[in-house]
């Protein structure tokens, strides 16, 4: 063999002009859950919901079995995004009408298309600008149970290639993709009561009151094990997983280290809410928008709280009603000398202070105790 | 939608004087038994019983498939219990009269409840008091395979939310739990030594010999990986996930740092004595008494030793025998400048201590030479 | 009972004067593949071929479902041969002519033989010697899908246990394996096409041209996660996992740490160039010769490259191609105070040194886009 005289290397994911209006990615890999993942994140997640955790109860409540948490389903069609919309993002600006469909077992497979529909040259800066995408997540496509499971809009800030290049910009309205949360039907004779001790005794539809805001009790201190968890995503981005990278230029980068995955908190939010608001929910029905207001690293510890935000009753299902909520994220970071407090911030121990992580507008469809204890 | 104008914080767990003379708490979420949860928690032991990694083996001795291991089903069981009976515990003083019934396999979902069998305040300190309960787990509750998996006794230390509660203090009796293990048949015809190379040849019941002490040759490192290793148990107590939690008062925490879950160290133990004294039993049979005699943290280097107690005959099975042992873990710290050791602590290299961390008294169900190899 | 009088500690492995020229090891354990086991390492790796991610397209291609990587299968085989060939072995010198055969699945179990080909004292040193094995891998042993799996031979330079014993030197022929890499057929009919978006669009046979060297873009940081990545695959090796034991004696070990087990960047290398070189391959066939040519730590970032060695036709299969490779590995270490860099070293960005961990001669056969896409 004669030696290499061509040395190649490829370089991955799309730049602000590489996206067109209306153009559609049919996202590579698609994605199986076993067993190996859904226990993995279920229970990194610390929920707390029967439905993810005990097969007799799900299928007592008319699933097949094990249902996949909505955190997990999230990440699973999420991360099969970033290699063509995100690899070269600067931040994920915005989540939006985020809802979720059929239910996701262990053993679907899940494959996902995303949709353009905006691309917006920054005014300030050359180098960057918005991309608007509509993402759609279906489960065992050309199969029998062919079903959308998730779809949702983002908005990220993405870099450019060549300043100069053209951008198409402009923006073209969302598919209207029919997605409503599969619920299992209420079955009259059925004993849900005989259940009743192996899910939460305060936290039916009755429990709720608006305008209380839940200071969830437990923390979860994030380790190095997120680079792991965020490869078992399929996310591979480098500012996850390459510590070299970093070390080379630590300035370009926020806090000089990995920076962990947003999708990591995310879930990690919904579950450390799990035990006060979402173990009676049969379902998480939409999540209106979300953001990440600051980034976490390895040896921060999570923590989460839940405003409840309204009460509805859902037609048709008067075993059930809809809760609206805002689930908010937050670390303690130590204060610096003399800094003075205000506001949100200041609701810390003495010498921290208090710092929002991820906030999300979310619904959760929960069961009446009239009905089910 | 108005700001919240109530905030709430739960306090979960009970606390001395919530406990009832013979009441019964009937355990939240039950579990069912992915195969991500058995292969995370079978290697991290480092069990190497071919029953646990094998599936023709445990088929050809008689069982339907995988085996968990006695540890894994411990895990499991217990702590499911922790949230109602030692969230708010000091520490666990002893484990009694752990016995196995039913082998659990993957797919099984293991509920637990559990009766208070005793209350009694300290008599020095008035914050302080022992309950002691009895748990029992089933698998398959309301199917066919329903059957007792497990049942125990253990004596937890528990706060007093109010030091001038009254206190439902005195004793009642156990209940009688049939719980015996389940052995597969001894099949006459079957050719068991076709499979004999696949587990230990040194390790039948007539390589045993009381008063023999066997210092297992393997040691373990713990990481921070105990943080997630306890997640995916459902223990969600703070005190082994929460560092900022213990970084504002460090000195009320054992160490200043993140304890390991006792159930950890538990099962390590078992596993690193695999290889010398479980290799070839079908199961164990009984902890008669079990504690933990120190704390672990992460950086820590688990061994374990197994002293040989005895052996007996068990009716009607000439092909197995039981064998008594007593198993010990241990780590060993730096010694003080100038400290002089005695006893097991002086068991190290120079500049160390030897630190008992765990013992349990445990028989096992040894398949005898004569009969399988 | 009395106080045990008799202390034991087994020592489990073989030197090189127990070692004998034929001699057959039936290796313990066996292990069955999980869902557990397969998603811990194949996303470990970042391997991203759909047949390891998608069930739906591993399906459509004619596997039985999800095809547990070539890495992993080697991981899980030579695992087992650890205790019997080289737990007291100073370095695993060379891989030569490994070569898989049937595909392995979910569920399936394989078991491990391997022959003593050659001993060799050491001309230099009277504590060393080589030793030369083949070891076969088979699965579902005495089942109607029995099958082999993967055959290799290794030479590991080994202890002895006794200067002065006598050692079974020479050299005995290889045994003639019949291992050929397992194709699924291809299907006249079916509608490869609508799969193509699932895997890279680069990566067809067509796409390689010799004389190329790929530099995979990822690189991934190892962290402690690589201790229980070691045990997850039975290697309990005490150099990847007992730090009191290199703490005794930081000298004696290289780096004065936990050394990284060869297999971990041996499969995260497949890995890493999986996006370039193996995401439309429907097999690895042989690694004719590799090796390990520098140790990998906790807190390395490991990368990878491949050289495109050459192309060729496969008889009877006009649908794919023959590619052969050479994949490396590396890392950057600082560089010392005016160290003068020359060659390959010298390929790093300031302040750094490039050193190269591992080299694999490796086959694929590749997928022609004429028939695929």
């Amino acid at each position: 063999m004669s030696q290499p005289v061509r040395v190649v290397r490829k370089i991955t994911g799309n730049h602000l002009e590489d996206f067109h209006l209306g153009q559609t990615f049919r996202h590579k890999g698609g994605k199986t859950v076993t067993e190996g993942l859904f226990t993995t994140f279920t229970e990194f997640t610390m929920t707390t919901n029967p439905l993810a955790k005990n097969a007799r109860y799900a299928r007592a409540h008319g699933f097949q079995g094990l249902v996949v948490p909505p955190g997990l389903v999230m990440l699973v069609a999420f991360s099969q995004t970033v290699e063509d919309v995100s690899e070269n993002a600067r931040a994920n600006l915005e989540y939006i009408d985020m809802r979720f469909g059929a239910p996701v077992y262990v053993g679907d497979t899940i494959e996902v298309e995303t949709k353009v529909l905006g691309v917006k040259p920054s005014s300030s800066n050359p180098k960057l600008g918005v991309v608007h995408v509509q993402s759609t997540a279906r489960k065992n496509v050309g199969e029998k149970d062919q079903a959308i499971v998730m779809t949702w809009q983002r908005k990220v800030q993405v870099w450019k290639k060549d300043d100069a290049a053209k951008v198409d910009e402009g923006e073209v309205p969302a598919d209207d993709i029919a997605c409503e949360l599969w619920l299992p039907p209420y079955q009259a004779g059925a004993d849900y009561k005989a259940l009743a001790h192996l899910s939460g005794a305060d936290t039916y539809f009755e429990d709720f009151e608006p305008g209380t805001k839940i200071e969830h009790w437990r923390g979860r201190t994030m380790t190095t094990e997120h680079i792991h968890l965020t490869a078992v995503l399929d996310n591979t981005s480098q500012v996850h997983c390459n510590q070299f990278m970093i070390d080379q230029n630590p300035k370009q980068y926020v806090g000089g280290q990995l920076i962990i995955f947003g999708g990591i908190p995310f879930t990690l939010c919904l579950g450390l809410s799990c035990p006060d608001v979402g173990d009676n929910a049969l379902g998480d029905r939409i999540y209106t928008t979300g953001r990440h207001t600051a980034p976490l690293f390895a040896g921060d510890t999570v923590f989460a709280a839940t405003e409840i935000l309204g009460k509805r009753d859902l037609d048709g299902r008067p075993d059930v009603g809809v809760l609206a909520t805002r689930l908010l994220g937050h670390k303690f970071e130590k204060a610096k000398d003399g800094e003075a407090l205000s506001g949100e911030a200041a609701e810390a121990p003495a010498g921290f202070r208090k710092t929002r992580i991820f906030e999300l507008e979310r619904e959760l469809v929960v069961k009446r105790r009239s009905h089910y204890a």
